[in-house]
């Protein structure tokens, strides 16, 4: 317990918290051989969460049911973010599909209304929207913008990011693992990591690491497009802090005439807390951001926001058309979302619940071995493990993760070394549910608290 | 008049088809404004179809309707293959976002036997399916799978295909236009053209051109990993025919150690007549296919099929995860596009009103001048036109589709030279409406036929 695995546990599946296909025997038979026909029809790209995954049958708000009608108290997926089977998204896409479902290619109001309505939520100069269907595919055709204004190919990500699975978003997403390759157009630098930099310096080391990241680009004769960044850099191990390090990362991208592209996948629609968007929590206005997960509450759908001039720029060039990308249908679950997160004020919510659970975790393990630092803005929340020798453990994250999850309460790790936990749960997750997660957390971290051999 | 344009009438816009914004003012105030909106909210990167837009706010079967309640005649539309605001996809989306709308991250039934019953409608060895959210990513996805397995980076395509709008997939998408830059590792051949082609020779035609492509990628040090070929070549013009020409890209692909990719996003699931996909009219068997567009009637779901021999070799390297892709509301509506077509014996339907209507339009256009070709392949249609001296007739083509879309009937345009109509209704299309598809098409043809100069 407690070893140092270079780049994480993940091993030979490349990917923390996934299920290693021979332990099936934990499994339930029905379950068992459900896995056994996934197989089968799906094949060996795909992955399970867990030691023991987990199959469920029914969603309410913060609850996931299995078959037995056992409770899983949701505390890791973002997508649902109104909440499992949310009755106003139900509706809202029940009633369009009822109706009509256009493309973009005709005429329609709801596309243009919700538009109007997603871009009023961003600051100046970003008041134009492009909807896509996937994180991946908004990624992606922000670098396409980017590469077309600026006339150039690189692009910085941070060491361990994860920006999708287009090929172009796998290229600057290392953390997809050793053989997922980055070419030469892009360069990495390592995240801010508030465990590990020198404190006070995060600013000052992130700007050296982009400079040195552009003369890298420099030396393979290749100029810097666009820096990337998620804007709490939830694979980088949810560096949350020091907030105002993004401005750093605009500052040097336009210094090295370069885009600064928001990646607000996972941090956008209140993620974070009180702010719309992770970026507004440092102060700092992005040339893109891109959206996506939680946007249509688990009816793909995704954008891209930017200001008219670069749209002109991309627009007046090539056409863009995604045959779903802003139908009738995905908007109107999107609007629903919208809809519900303001009238249940569940960005206060984010905020206020957030910071409770952040305190509590924070005191609940001040004493604990190992426990490195809890972390976090909003309802996204991180606990970093190390072990006695100050290196990370992945094991330990795993085990906590696990004990969970027998505990019937979701969440999962991440980082750069998988050494730190996600607790990401939907934003109407209930205050009265905040003991069963607390609990569960600290009997897990005290479960998994290593041997004689610490103190 | 009938002026051959070369690369066709797309002009500024990029697009055939293509509404020209300086003409807004044939809209009504309302549209005018929405409009106005819209290019504020959306940007220059969206284009919309006709010279006067529709919009509509119901749809039903085969038919839309705008807001004074005129219904047109849908045979354009693809997407909804099993009618506009298809019932039983209502209500198994609806139900579904009801019950639970899990990732694949976590076991379930319903992805499960969706793959199953996918993979049993294709030929040995394709028995195992991955799912993403668009065509474009599963075209990205089956390119990333070519290249790792072949470890190579070559990719071969037609010169005026369509295959997405991700970067890899614009770059294998020429018919984008001038400004899309296609990079060294793409080859273009011309596809068949019945046409064009001298009579019988479009086999080995195509066999050269293929190999003359294969060697231009040697020339700059790059190997074929795949040949990517629309099952229909709908974006060259709808290329039906010689049935059997596939066989000839599957085996000059494996002859150069490449892998036949099928793009079947608009060829499958019975576009083409009885069978289930556009390459099983030519007796072949890809080794990946690339589903996409109708696959949920409008919830955004698509795949890539293939073997499991193929897929081990991608998925033991990388994993895939689509947060979206094979979510079990997705899934839901794909099975009831399933059930749809099976139940309502859709296959068939095409097959034969297809061929009705083929036959018809080839009867009512045998006098007529500058037709110069009625093909197609179940319910996707082709009427080509050229002008006097035998060249492509874009501006006709145009003129048909304007007309139709005057009396109320949806179609458009596509081919090389934006000559050739496109007529792709839903599969639902009713027999009853022939007359009113036939008639419109006849005044329409009419309408345009070019004056005194013909004879």
């Amino acid at each position: 317990m407690g070893d140092f695995h270079a780049g994480g546990i993940s091993g030979p599946m490349n990917m923390v918290n996934s299920f290693d296909p021979a332990r099936a025997a934990l499994l339930d038979p029905a379950d068992r051989e459900l896995l056994r026909r996934r197989d089968a029809s799906m094949g060996a790209a795909y992955r399970l969460f867990y030691e023991r995954p987990v199959h469920f049958v029914r969603g309410e708000g913060a609850f996931l049911y299995d078959a037995d009608g056992a409770d899983y108290l949701d505390a890791y997926n973002n997508v649902p973010v109104v909440g499992h089977s949310n009755p106003r998204v139900q509706k809202a896409v029940s009633d369009q599909l009822g109706a009509v479902n256009t493309h973009t290619r005709y005429l329609a109001g709801g596309v243009v209304d919700y538009a109007e309505r997603l871009t009023a939520l961003f600051p100046e100069p970003l008041n134009q929207a492009i909807f896509a269907c996937t994180g991946s595919e908004a990624v992606d055709l922000a670098l396409r913008i980017a590469r077309m204004s600026t006339g150039r190919a690189g692009i910085i990500v941070t060491r361990h990011a994860y920006h999708g699975t287009t090929t172009l978003a796998a290229q600057i997403s290392p953390s997809l693992g050793p053989n997922n390759l980055i070419p030469p157009e892009v360069a990495l630098v390592d995240a801010p990591d508030s465990v590990r930099d020198a404190p006070g310096e995060a600013a000052a080391l992130l700007a050296a690491r982009i400079d040195a990241a552009v003369e890298e680009l420099g030396s393979r004769g290749i100029a810097p497009a666009a820096i990337v960044v998620d804007s709490i850099l939830s694979s980088d191990g949810l560096q949350s802090h020091p907030v105002g390090i993004l401005g750093t990362v605009a500052e040097r991208a336009r210094a090295h005439g370069a885009l600064y592209i928001a990646d607000e996948v996972q941090p956008g629609f209140g993620r974070t807390g009180s702010t719309w968007w992770g970026f507004e929590r440092h102060t700092v206005v992005p040339d893109l951001a891109v959206l996506g997960k939680p946007m249509g509450n688990g009816i793909p759908i995704s954008a891209v926001v930017g200001s008219q001039e670069l749209f002109e720029q991309f627009g007046r060039k090539v056409r863009y058309f995604n045959t779903f990308g802003g139908s009738a249908v995905s908007i109107a679950a999107a609007t629903a979302v919208l809809d519900e997160l303001e009238s249940r004020e569940l960005l206060p919510h984010s905020e206020e619940l957030g910071g409770e659970l952040l305190s509590a975790i924070q005191t609940m393990t001040r004493d604990e071995p190992g426990v490195a630092e809890v972390r976090g803005a909003g309802l996204f929340l991180a606990v970093e493990f190390v072990d006695r020798s100050g290196l990370p453990d992945a094991v330990r994250a795993a085990e906590v993760v696990n004990a969970m999850r027998e505990k019937r309460i979701l969440i999962s790790a991440s980082g750069t070394y998988d050494n730190v936990l996600k607790i990401r749960p939907p934003l109407v997750f209930p205050r009265a549910s905040s003991s069963r997660l607390l609990e569960g957390l600290e009997a897990s971290i005290l479960q998994s608290r290593p041997g004689a051999g610490w103190v």
